[in-house]
Protein backbone atom coordinates (compact mmCIF):
# COMPACT_ATOMS: atom_id res chain seq x y z
CA UNK A 1 0.00 0.00 0.00
CA UNK A 2 1.23 3.47 -0.60
CA UNK A 3 0.25 6.97 -0.21
CA UNK A 4 -2.91 8.00 -1.67
CA UNK A 5 -3.72 11.30 0.02
CA UNK A 6 -2.61 14.06 1.94
CA UNK A 7 -4.81 16.63 3.83
CA UNK A 8 -2.96 19.87 5.74
CA UNK A 9 -4.73 21.96 7.55
CA UNK A 10 -2.86 25.63 7.70
CA UNK A 11 -3.86 29.26 8.60
CA UNK A 12 -1.48 29.84 5.94
CA UNK A 13 -2.81 28.31 2.81
CA UNK A 14 -1.51 30.51 0.35
CA UNK A 15 2.06 29.33 1.62
CA UNK A 16 1.15 25.65 1.25
CA UNK A 17 -0.49 26.36 -2.48
CA UNK A 18 2.63 27.71 -3.89
CA UNK A 19 5.14 25.17 -2.72
CA UNK A 20 2.97 22.75 -3.98
CA UNK A 21 2.56 24.04 -6.93
CA UNK A 22 6.00 23.93 -7.79
CA UNK A 23 8.97 21.78 -7.98
CA UNK A 24 9.01 17.76 -7.64
CA UNK A 25 5.60 18.07 -5.39
CA UNK A 26 3.73 19.49 -8.14
CA UNK A 27 5.02 16.94 -10.37
CA UNK A 28 3.71 14.28 -7.81
CA UNK A 29 0.02 15.73 -7.86
CA UNK A 30 -0.36 16.93 -11.57
CA UNK A 31 0.75 12.94 -12.55
CA UNK A 32 -2.18 11.53 -10.15
CA UNK A 33 0.41 9.59 -8.25
CA UNK A 34 -1.10 11.47 -4.81
CA UNK A 35 -3.30 13.90 -3.95
CA UNK A 36 -2.89 17.16 -1.32
CA UNK A 37 -5.50 19.23 -0.46
CA UNK A 38 -4.85 22.62 1.53
CA UNK A 39 -7.61 23.41 4.38
CA UNK A 40 -7.12 26.88 5.83
CA UNK A 41 -8.22 26.39 9.64
CA UNK A 42 -10.82 29.62 9.76
CA UNK A 43 -13.46 27.60 7.68
CA UNK A 44 -13.95 25.89 10.72
CA UNK A 45 -14.15 28.97 13.48
CA UNK A 46 -17.84 29.71 13.67
CA UNK A 47 -17.53 33.26 14.95
CA UNK A 48 -18.16 36.15 12.75
CA UNK A 49 -14.03 37.60 13.00
CA UNK A 50 -13.00 33.91 12.22
CA UNK A 51 -11.50 33.65 15.20
CA UNK A 52 -9.04 30.25 15.88
CA UNK A 53 -6.98 31.15 18.78
CA UNK A 54 -7.44 31.98 22.85
CA UNK A 55 -5.47 32.80 25.31
CA UNK A 56 -3.64 30.19 27.69
CA UNK A 57 -4.99 29.61 31.02
CA UNK A 58 -2.18 29.84 33.45
CA UNK A 59 -0.87 32.68 31.60
CA UNK A 60 1.75 33.45 29.71
CA UNK A 61 2.66 35.24 26.66
CA UNK A 62 1.80 34.39 23.47
CA UNK A 63 -1.83 32.51 22.14
CA UNK A 64 -2.91 29.09 21.36
CA UNK A 65 -5.25 27.13 18.69
CA UNK A 66 -8.59 26.83 20.20
CA UNK A 67 -10.22 23.41 20.24
CA UNK A 68 -13.34 23.83 18.64
CA UNK A 69 -11.73 24.56 14.92
CA UNK A 70 -9.50 22.00 15.15
CA UNK A 71 -11.34 18.94 16.21
CA UNK A 72 -14.16 20.04 13.47
CA UNK A 73 -11.63 20.37 11.05
CA UNK A 74 -9.86 16.92 11.94
CA UNK A 75 -13.19 15.08 12.06
CA UNK A 76 -14.48 16.21 9.35
CA UNK A 77 -11.50 15.10 6.81
CA UNK A 78 -10.55 11.84 9.12
CA UNK A 79 -11.99 8.36 7.80
CA UNK A 80 -10.61 4.48 9.33
CA UNK A 81 -7.53 4.85 6.68
CA UNK A 82 -6.03 8.31 8.11
CA UNK A 83 -3.33 8.87 10.42
CA UNK A 84 -3.56 12.38 12.16
CA UNK A 85 0.03 14.22 12.43
CA UNK A 86 0.89 17.00 14.51
CA UNK A 87 4.00 19.09 13.18
CA UNK A 88 6.12 19.99 17.02
CA UNK A 89 8.94 20.46 17.91
CA UNK A 90 8.85 17.69 20.86
CA UNK A 91 7.49 15.42 18.51
CA UNK A 92 9.33 12.12 17.37
CA UNK A 93 12.27 12.95 15.11
CA UNK A 94 11.93 13.16 11.72
CA UNK A 95 14.46 11.12 9.78
CA UNK A 96 14.96 8.78 6.71
CA UNK A 97 13.17 5.53 8.29
CA UNK A 98 9.91 7.47 9.32
CA UNK A 99 9.73 9.01 6.19
CA UNK A 100 9.84 5.52 4.52
CA UNK A 101 6.92 4.36 6.67
CA UNK A 102 4.89 7.81 6.45
CA UNK A 103 5.18 6.46 2.84
CA UNK A 104 2.96 3.03 3.11
CA UNK A 105 0.39 4.67 4.95
CA UNK A 106 -3.00 5.34 2.66
CA UNK A 107 -4.43 8.89 4.12
CA UNK A 108 -2.20 11.26 6.60
CA UNK A 109 -3.61 14.86 7.88
CA UNK A 110 -0.83 16.71 8.96
CA UNK A 111 -1.70 19.84 11.79
CA UNK A 112 0.32 22.33 11.31
CA UNK A 113 0.35 24.53 14.51
CA UNK A 114 1.04 28.76 14.73
CA UNK A 115 1.13 30.93 17.85
CA UNK A 116 2.28 29.40 20.70
CA UNK A 117 1.10 25.90 20.33
CA UNK A 118 -2.02 24.09 20.58
CA UNK A 119 -4.77 23.14 23.07
CA UNK A 120 -3.48 20.11 24.93
CA UNK A 121 -6.96 18.41 24.62
CA UNK A 122 -6.31 18.15 20.25
CA UNK A 123 -3.01 16.40 20.74
CA UNK A 124 -4.10 13.66 23.63
CA UNK A 125 -7.52 13.20 22.13
CA UNK A 126 -7.23 13.09 17.89
CA UNK A 127 -3.44 13.08 17.01
CA UNK A 128 -2.34 9.86 16.28
CA UNK A 129 1.49 10.93 15.85
CA UNK A 130 3.48 14.16 16.73
CA UNK A 131 6.47 14.45 14.72
CA UNK A 132 9.44 17.24 14.79
CA UNK A 133 11.90 18.47 11.58
CA UNK A 134 14.13 19.09 13.88
CA UNK A 135 15.31 20.78 17.31
CA UNK A 136 14.52 23.96 16.42
CA UNK A 137 11.82 26.22 17.03
CA UNK A 138 9.25 27.76 14.08
CA UNK A 139 6.82 30.85 13.86
CA UNK A 140 4.53 28.11 12.63
CA UNK A 141 4.17 24.39 11.67
CA UNK A 142 3.02 25.02 7.92
CA UNK A 143 6.94 24.91 6.57
CA UNK A 144 7.62 21.54 8.34
CA UNK A 145 4.44 19.95 7.15
CA UNK A 146 5.59 21.13 3.93
CA UNK A 147 8.79 19.48 4.46
CA UNK A 148 7.29 16.17 5.84
CA UNK A 149 5.19 16.60 2.43
CA UNK A 150 8.35 16.81 -0.03
CA UNK A 151 10.49 14.25 1.69
CA UNK A 152 7.71 11.13 2.03
CA UNK A 153 6.21 11.93 -1.71
CA UNK A 154 9.74 11.48 -3.06
CA UNK A 155 9.03 7.60 -1.71
CA UNK A 156 5.74 7.75 -3.75
CA UNK A 157 6.46 4.77 -6.78
CA UNK A 158 6.62 7.58 -10.21
CA UNK A 159 7.17 10.99 -8.40
CA UNK A 160 10.85 10.87 -9.03
CA UNK A 161 12.11 10.30 -12.86
CA UNK A 162 14.77 8.33 -12.43
CA UNK A 163 13.86 5.42 -8.82
CA UNK A 164 17.89 5.14 -8.81
CA UNK A 165 18.17 8.50 -7.24
CA UNK A 166 16.91 7.24 -3.70
CA UNK A 167 19.42 5.06 -3.57
CA UNK A 168 22.12 7.84 -4.10
CA UNK A 169 20.53 9.73 -1.16
CA UNK A 170 22.36 10.51 2.10
CA UNK A 171 21.40 8.46 4.77
CA UNK A 172 20.66 5.52 2.35
CA UNK A 173 22.51 2.79 3.97
CA UNK A 174 22.97 4.72 6.68
CA UNK A 175 25.93 7.05 5.00
CA UNK A 176 26.37 10.46 3.81
CA UNK A 177 26.31 10.94 -0.15
CA UNK A 178 29.98 11.39 -2.23
CA UNK A 179 31.54 14.59 -3.79
CA UNK A 180 29.60 15.45 -7.34
CA UNK A 181 31.43 17.03 -10.29
CA UNK A 182 30.00 17.74 -13.53
CA UNK A 183 31.69 20.16 -16.32
CA UNK A 184 34.11 21.95 -16.90
CA UNK A 185 35.97 19.52 -16.19
CA UNK A 186 38.75 22.16 -14.79
CA UNK A 187 37.11 25.65 -13.57
CA UNK A 188 39.28 27.68 -11.48
CA UNK A 189 42.28 25.57 -11.71
CA UNK A 190 40.59 22.86 -9.94
CA UNK A 191 40.32 19.81 -11.65
CA UNK A 192 37.79 17.01 -10.75
CA UNK A 193 39.15 14.12 -9.24
CA UNK A 194 40.49 11.60 -12.61
CA UNK A 195 39.20 8.61 -11.36
CA UNK A 196 35.70 10.10 -12.49
CA UNK A 197 36.72 10.35 -16.09
CA UNK A 198 38.30 6.76 -16.35
CA UNK A 199 35.03 5.47 -17.94
CA UNK A 200 36.50 2.81 -15.18
CA UNK A 201 32.49 2.16 -13.37
CA UNK A 202 33.42 -0.48 -10.69
CA UNK A 203 36.67 1.65 -9.80
CA UNK A 204 34.18 4.82 -9.33
CA UNK A 205 31.65 3.19 -7.25
CA UNK A 206 34.54 2.00 -4.98
CA UNK A 207 35.89 5.67 -4.93
CA UNK A 208 32.54 6.77 -3.89
CA UNK A 209 31.78 4.19 -1.51
CA UNK A 210 35.34 5.56 0.60
CA UNK A 211 34.16 9.23 -0.01
CA UNK A 212 30.94 8.49 2.07
CA UNK A 213 31.99 6.28 4.57
CA UNK A 214 35.11 8.58 4.85
CA UNK A 215 32.62 12.11 4.93
CA UNK A 216 30.62 10.07 7.33
CA UNK A 217 33.38 9.12 9.71
CA UNK A 218 34.18 12.49 10.19
CA UNK A 219 31.07 14.66 10.41
CA UNK A 220 28.45 12.25 11.68
CA UNK A 221 30.05 9.28 13.49
CA UNK A 222 27.26 8.19 14.95
CA UNK A 223 24.96 7.09 11.69
CA UNK A 224 27.84 4.55 11.54
CA UNK A 225 26.29 2.78 14.29
CA UNK A 226 23.09 2.30 12.80
CA UNK A 227 24.62 0.51 9.12
CA UNK A 228 22.75 -2.56 8.05
CA UNK A 229 25.68 -4.98 8.13
CA UNK B 1 25.69 42.49 16.19
CA UNK B 2 22.62 41.18 15.00
CA UNK B 3 21.25 39.77 11.67
CA UNK B 4 20.93 42.68 8.67
CA UNK B 5 20.50 40.70 5.38
CA UNK B 6 19.53 37.37 4.30
CA UNK B 7 20.24 36.71 0.37
CA UNK B 8 18.71 33.03 -0.75
CA UNK B 9 19.80 31.78 -4.19
CA UNK B 10 16.91 28.98 -5.44
CA UNK B 11 15.52 28.14 -8.43
CA UNK B 12 12.15 28.13 -7.40
CA UNK B 13 11.84 32.13 -6.20
CA UNK B 14 7.91 32.09 -6.66
CA UNK B 15 7.92 29.23 -3.47
CA UNK B 16 9.95 31.38 -1.24
CA UNK B 17 8.47 34.67 -1.99
CA UNK B 18 5.37 33.48 -1.06
CA UNK B 19 6.81 32.18 2.18
CA UNK B 20 8.16 35.08 2.96
CA UNK B 21 4.85 37.40 2.51
CA UNK B 22 2.92 35.52 5.04
CA UNK B 23 3.87 34.86 8.52
CA UNK B 24 5.96 36.32 10.52
CA UNK B 25 9.04 36.65 8.73
CA UNK B 26 7.07 38.91 6.21
CA UNK B 27 6.31 41.07 9.24
CA UNK B 28 9.84 41.24 9.63
CA UNK B 29 10.66 42.51 6.68
CA UNK B 30 8.27 44.69 6.47
CA UNK B 31 9.17 46.00 9.74
CA UNK B 32 12.63 46.53 8.38
CA UNK B 33 14.20 44.82 11.03
CA UNK B 34 15.83 42.47 8.07
CA UNK B 35 16.01 42.70 4.52
CA UNK B 36 15.66 39.35 2.85
CA UNK B 37 16.17 38.79 -1.09
CA UNK B 38 15.58 36.15 -3.43
CA UNK B 39 17.72 35.36 -6.28
CA UNK B 40 16.79 33.29 -9.22
CA UNK B 41 20.01 31.21 -9.51
CA UNK B 42 19.53 31.08 -13.56
CA UNK B 43 19.42 34.82 -13.77
CA UNK B 44 23.16 33.99 -13.78
CA UNK B 45 23.04 31.23 -16.52
CA UNK B 46 24.99 33.06 -19.61
CA UNK B 47 22.93 30.38 -22.67
CA UNK B 48 19.72 31.00 -23.99
CA UNK B 49 18.36 27.97 -22.19
CA UNK B 50 18.66 29.46 -19.08
CA UNK B 51 20.86 26.07 -18.22
CA UNK B 52 22.28 25.51 -14.65
CA UNK B 53 22.56 21.91 -14.57
CA UNK B 54 24.41 19.77 -16.20
CA UNK B 55 25.23 15.64 -16.01
CA UNK B 56 27.79 13.96 -13.13
CA UNK B 57 31.66 12.98 -14.08
CA UNK B 58 31.85 9.00 -13.42
CA UNK B 59 27.98 8.53 -14.56
CA UNK B 60 24.80 7.86 -12.04
CA UNK B 61 21.29 9.13 -12.02
CA UNK B 62 20.55 13.05 -11.69
CA UNK B 63 21.49 16.27 -12.42
CA UNK B 64 23.81 18.62 -10.66
CA UNK B 65 23.90 22.29 -10.54
CA UNK B 66 27.02 23.57 -12.79
CA UNK B 67 29.97 25.49 -10.91
CA UNK B 68 29.89 28.69 -13.01
CA UNK B 69 26.33 29.97 -12.34
CA UNK B 70 26.55 29.39 -8.40
CA UNK B 71 30.12 31.43 -8.24
CA UNK B 72 28.74 33.86 -10.33
CA UNK B 73 25.96 34.31 -8.16
CA UNK B 74 27.40 33.92 -4.52
CA UNK B 75 30.33 36.29 -5.72
CA UNK B 76 28.12 39.34 -6.92
CA UNK B 77 26.80 38.98 -3.63
CA UNK B 78 29.31 38.58 -1.10
CA UNK B 79 30.46 40.99 0.81
CA UNK B 80 33.82 40.76 3.81
CA UNK B 81 30.50 40.38 5.57
CA UNK B 82 28.96 37.62 4.26
CA UNK B 83 28.66 33.87 5.52
CA UNK B 84 27.77 31.45 2.57
CA UNK B 85 25.69 28.77 3.47
CA UNK B 86 24.92 25.40 1.86
CA UNK B 87 21.53 23.83 2.74
CA UNK B 88 22.57 19.72 2.73
CA UNK B 89 21.33 16.40 4.18
CA UNK B 90 25.21 16.22 4.99
CA UNK B 91 25.85 19.47 7.16
CA UNK B 92 26.04 20.25 10.26
CA UNK B 93 22.55 20.01 11.73
CA UNK B 94 20.82 22.84 12.65
CA UNK B 95 19.42 23.46 16.68
CA UNK B 96 18.82 26.26 18.58
CA UNK B 97 22.46 26.81 19.53
CA UNK B 98 23.22 26.92 16.04
CA UNK B 99 20.22 28.92 15.26
CA UNK B 100 21.21 31.58 17.47
CA UNK B 101 24.90 31.81 16.25
CA UNK B 102 23.56 32.73 13.14
CA UNK B 103 21.32 35.27 14.11
CA UNK B 104 24.80 36.83 15.71
CA UNK B 105 25.99 37.29 11.73
CA UNK B 106 25.85 40.03 9.65
CA UNK B 107 24.89 38.87 6.27
CA UNK B 108 23.90 35.33 5.64
CA UNK B 109 23.97 33.84 1.69
CA UNK B 110 21.84 30.64 1.44
CA UNK B 111 22.32 28.35 -1.27
CA UNK B 112 19.42 25.98 -1.67
CA UNK B 113 20.48 23.12 -4.40
CA UNK B 114 18.05 21.13 -6.44
CA UNK B 115 19.03 17.58 -8.79
CA UNK B 116 21.08 15.72 -7.29
CA UNK B 117 23.33 18.16 -5.76
CA UNK B 118 25.92 20.50 -6.77
CA UNK B 119 29.53 20.76 -8.07
CA UNK B 120 31.87 19.69 -5.34
CA UNK B 121 33.66 22.65 -5.91
CA UNK B 122 31.37 25.55 -4.90
CA UNK B 123 31.56 23.45 -1.69
CA UNK B 124 35.14 23.48 -1.60
CA UNK B 125 35.87 26.25 -2.49
CA UNK B 126 32.83 29.14 -1.99
CA UNK B 127 30.86 28.00 1.02
CA UNK B 128 31.31 29.00 4.26
CA UNK B 129 29.17 26.11 6.08
CA UNK B 130 27.01 23.67 5.32
CA UNK B 131 23.69 23.12 7.74
CA UNK B 132 21.18 20.35 7.36
CA UNK B 133 17.79 20.42 8.83
CA UNK B 134 17.24 16.83 9.28
CA UNK B 135 18.10 13.36 8.37
CA UNK B 136 16.02 13.44 5.39
CA UNK B 137 16.20 14.23 1.86
CA UNK B 138 14.08 16.71 0.32
CA UNK B 139 13.67 17.44 -3.90
CA UNK B 140 15.25 21.11 -3.38
CA UNK B 141 16.78 22.96 -0.42
CA UNK B 142 14.15 25.83 -1.06
CA UNK B 143 12.52 24.41 1.62
CA UNK B 144 15.37 23.64 4.13
CA UNK B 145 16.41 27.84 3.11
CA UNK B 146 13.18 28.89 4.37
CA UNK B 147 13.13 26.80 7.58
CA UNK B 148 16.78 28.41 8.51
CA UNK B 149 15.52 32.04 7.71
CA UNK B 150 12.35 31.26 9.80
CA UNK B 151 13.83 30.30 12.86
CA UNK B 152 16.90 32.78 12.50
CA UNK B 153 14.69 35.54 12.44
CA UNK B 154 12.62 34.89 15.75
CA UNK B 155 16.02 35.82 17.54
CA UNK B 156 16.16 39.27 15.34
CA UNK B 157 15.15 41.69 18.14
CA UNK B 158 11.62 43.04 16.97
CA UNK B 159 10.27 40.33 14.99
CA UNK B 160 8.79 38.50 17.65
CA UNK B 161 5.51 40.41 19.26
CA UNK B 162 6.79 39.36 23.12
CA UNK B 163 10.66 38.86 23.60
CA UNK B 164 9.33 36.32 26.48
CA UNK B 165 8.07 34.00 23.76
CA UNK B 166 11.74 32.73 23.26
CA UNK B 167 12.18 31.44 26.98
CA UNK B 168 9.01 29.29 26.52
CA UNK B 169 10.37 27.55 23.03
CA UNK B 170 11.15 24.08 23.33
CA UNK B 171 14.62 23.57 23.70
CA UNK B 172 15.18 26.46 25.84
CA UNK B 173 17.50 25.07 28.72
CA UNK B 174 17.48 21.64 26.65
CA UNK B 175 13.64 20.78 27.79
CA UNK B 176 10.51 20.73 25.65
CA UNK B 177 7.56 22.74 26.08
CA UNK B 178 5.15 22.34 28.53
CA UNK B 179 1.15 21.35 27.76
CA UNK B 180 -1.34 24.20 26.89
CA UNK B 181 -4.70 24.94 27.66
CA UNK B 182 -7.14 27.36 26.61
CA UNK B 183 -10.65 27.88 26.99
CA UNK B 184 -13.46 26.30 27.01
CA UNK B 185 -12.38 24.86 30.52
CA UNK B 186 -14.05 21.90 29.70
CA UNK B 187 -14.54 20.33 26.17
CA UNK B 188 -15.82 16.97 25.31
CA UNK B 189 -15.94 15.74 28.86
CA UNK B 190 -12.35 16.89 29.44
CA UNK B 191 -11.34 19.55 31.90
CA UNK B 192 -7.85 21.61 32.53
CA UNK B 193 -6.05 20.93 34.96
CA UNK B 194 -7.10 22.52 37.83
CA UNK B 195 -3.99 24.25 38.84
CA UNK B 196 -3.66 26.16 36.09
CA UNK B 197 -7.33 27.80 37.15
CA UNK B 198 -6.17 28.58 40.47
CA UNK B 199 -4.01 32.13 40.27
CA UNK B 200 -1.24 30.32 42.09
CA UNK B 201 1.75 31.56 39.10
CA UNK B 202 4.29 30.04 41.65
CA UNK B 203 2.15 26.91 41.75
CA UNK B 204 1.53 26.90 37.94
CA UNK B 205 5.26 27.49 36.85
CA UNK B 206 6.08 24.22 39.19
CA UNK B 207 3.77 22.48 37.24
CA UNK B 208 4.75 23.59 34.26
CA UNK B 209 8.64 22.81 34.73
CA UNK B 210 7.29 19.14 36.43
CA UNK B 211 5.91 18.49 32.43
CA UNK B 212 8.50 19.80 30.97
CA UNK B 213 11.02 17.73 32.49
CA UNK B 214 8.56 14.57 32.47
CA UNK B 215 8.24 14.53 29.00
CA UNK B 216 11.51 15.45 27.86
CA UNK B 217 12.57 12.45 30.59
CA UNK B 218 9.92 10.12 28.00
CA UNK B 219 10.39 11.76 25.06
CA UNK B 220 13.98 12.98 24.69
CA UNK B 221 16.43 11.32 27.81
CA UNK B 222 19.48 12.83 25.15
CA UNK B 223 18.14 16.55 25.62
CA UNK B 224 18.69 15.77 29.44
CA UNK B 225 22.77 15.55 29.32
CA UNK B 226 22.93 18.95 27.60
CA UNK B 227 21.03 20.26 30.96
CA UNK B 228 22.77 24.02 31.61
CA UNK B 229 22.87 23.20 35.14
Amino acid sequence: MSLKRIDIITLFPAMADAVLAESMIGRAQRSGAVEIQIHNLRDWSKDKHNTVDDRPFGGGAGMLLKPEPLFDAIESLKTEDSTVIFLCPDGEQLGTPLVRDLAEHKHLILISGHYDGIDQRVRDMLVDREISIGDYVLTNGTLPALVLVDCVCRYIPGVLGEEKSLTQDSFHDSLLGFPQFTRPAEFRGVAVPEILLSGDHKAVERWRKEEQINKTRERRPDLLDKQPE
